[in-house]
């Protein structure tokens, strides 16, 4: 499906699942709302899903990879070789992503979105074409329609890609109006002199091409990357097919932001998995309207983060299908209606 | 092993361990530091088991349950009679604790402390003698070393009482200095005039008994439960065993706050799981200097957060066994350091 018919078929949420989900978790064997974010997210669950009790199956992170040619600007830690060695780390099955996703359950499949191919130079000019941003959106959308036909009921998006917390803040900074510098970070960790030059390369990138704020794939194609425009896309091939997105990171919030200001509604279908590190992502998280569901200090990317919520989402449809209801177990209600407001 | 013996036992860290473990975390395939509290978790598992990659096996949680006399006073919004009503729905696997247990792969093991037999009422007179303090503690020291010699390498604390928010802030309030109001929460969900009626109760109780603060075997005995003792002695038998303990919410963090004052150094045996609605809890998290896992609003107790919150800890173990090293799959370390420093 190309990027228009996606968008044009991402629906609201099920509010009748929705509905029904809310009144059976009322009936479980708990106070009513004792469990939290679980039970919200398993009412969203069943809205995205539209089954009154979605239940989960195959889990699937997605790591998109590819270089920037904004490293020649000295903006990472890291040289450019990493990323085709950390590509073939997760093929071997050694990195942070592969050992969480395991561990969750889950499995990894790795894009290549243009390793050792880079973006051209964001501090001189466009990252890419228009046609090429829509291109790797389309890829991302690709993905997610094999996956869910192969079985993916909870996708998780993941990236690989030494300098990419670069394009990701100039993207950030041209959608929400942030200064660049309150949304740039350290990356895998920069020294003081290479942070002050990864701002002045961003504001540079942004003088340069002039990316119209109103416009996400002009900022996108100007002072994005290959693989931010795949999670775009990931986010709109599931939320077009009902099936929930688990976000990492930084350089996932602005694959997030890009599809989010392409189709506002796709921000329903995703849950926010962690609170990175990197400081411009809970400016994009409160743009977005969503708390993150973990808070554990991580700035990896991967999906690392995205690969621990899974769990956390799995618990919540498990809770909603698998609890018994008072009625079921024989337990009293409460003696009068539960207090609806926490302290 | 009774008390005294066991709290003898416990000793500090393993920092030789830790030490290798540190290390070993800087020479796998990320960033140093990149995974944040995943890394931190690593690292005192190792100081726990004082094992430099520390394994998890066999993952335990051990619910408590017990009544209470309090409920007299109309401090729940539950009759007393749920509580037996709720450990039959442990026992038939019906309830949030087994739904989760089974989540994160652990078993859930549920121990009376007095279901039907409660305390007397703490508004009345103390709760209990210092001498079943001291024995109903010595049952949960008794259960952490039964699960151990039987193979548990991860111990989670939960309960099921109701009415047991009130002796647990009642504990709190005594320990801690901190007036009865700022530590007393709605519980599983009371009106807004049994929530004064249940400060009033819990004031009442300091009044009557007058616990001594210096002495958390007399604030035990005088205003805890049966259940809160018990956890206080998993906490400690875990510690002496060398074997992590995983604090649920509120009643289980005022068993650990009483663990604590009997034995500061057990608190570096344990985790706080996760952050729970109830006000008091995060004041016990501030004093013991724990930073909870998760945070996800819920209130519900029987180990529930424990039983989340494994999964996290389960995920920072296999990080540091299962990672490979830059070494191991050659990629590049960083172009210099990696600035230590976060923004």
């Amino acid at each position: 499906m190309n990027l228009d018919q996606t968008i044009a078929s991402i629906g609201p949420l099920d509010e009748a699942a929705m509905a029904a989900a809310r009144a059976r978790q009322d009936m479980l064997t708990k106070p009513q709302g004792a469990l939290g974010r679980l039970e919200e997210i398993s009412i969203r669950l069943a809205g995205i899903s539209g089954q009154p009790v979605p239940r989960l199956g195959r889990k699937l992170v997605v790591v998109f990879a590819a270089d920037h040619g904004v490293t020649a600007e000295d903006v990472s830690a890291y040289p450019a070789e990493v990323t085709p060695q950390m590509v073939a780390n997760f093929a071997a099955g050694g990195a942070a992503i592969n050992v969480l996703a395991r561990h969750v359950g889950a499995e990894v499949r790795v894009i290549d979105m243009g390793v050792g191919k880079p973006t051209a130079n964001i501090a001189r000019g466009p990252a890419m074409s228009r046609r090429q941003a829509i291109a790797c959106i389309e890829q991302g959308i690709a993905a997610a329609n094999e996956e869910i036909d192969a079985g993916a009921t909870l996708l998780a998006t993941g990236d690989m890609g030494i300098g990419n917390t670069t394009p990701s803040s100039a993207v950030v900074a041209a959608l929400t109006g942030h200064p660049v510098r309150q949304v740039t970070g350290r990356g895998t960790g920069v020294s003081d002199e290479q942070f002050e030059r990864k701002v002045a390369v961003i504001e540079q990138s942004l003088a340069v091409n002039s990316p119209d704020p109103d416009n996400a794939l002009d900022v996108l194609a100007k002072v994005g990357g290959f693989e931010i425009a795949a999670i775009a896309g990931l986010i709109l091939g599931g939320a077009a097919r009902r099936v929930p997105v688990l976000v990492d990171g930084f350089i996932s919030a602005a694959g997030q932001l890009v599809a989010a200001k392409l189709c506002p509604s796709a921000v329903e279908y995703t849950f926010a998995a962690h609170r990175s590190v990197e400081v411009g992502h809970f400016l994009v998280l409160n743009q977005l309207g969503q708390m993150p569901l973990l808070s554990l200090d991580m700035r990896l990317g991967e999906g690392t983060g995205a690969a621990l919520a899974m769990s956390i989402v799995e618990a919540a449809a498990k809770i909603l299908a698998e609890m018994a209801t008072f009625a079921d177990a024989g337990v009293a209600e409460a003696s009068e209606p539960a207090a609806s407001q926490q302290p």
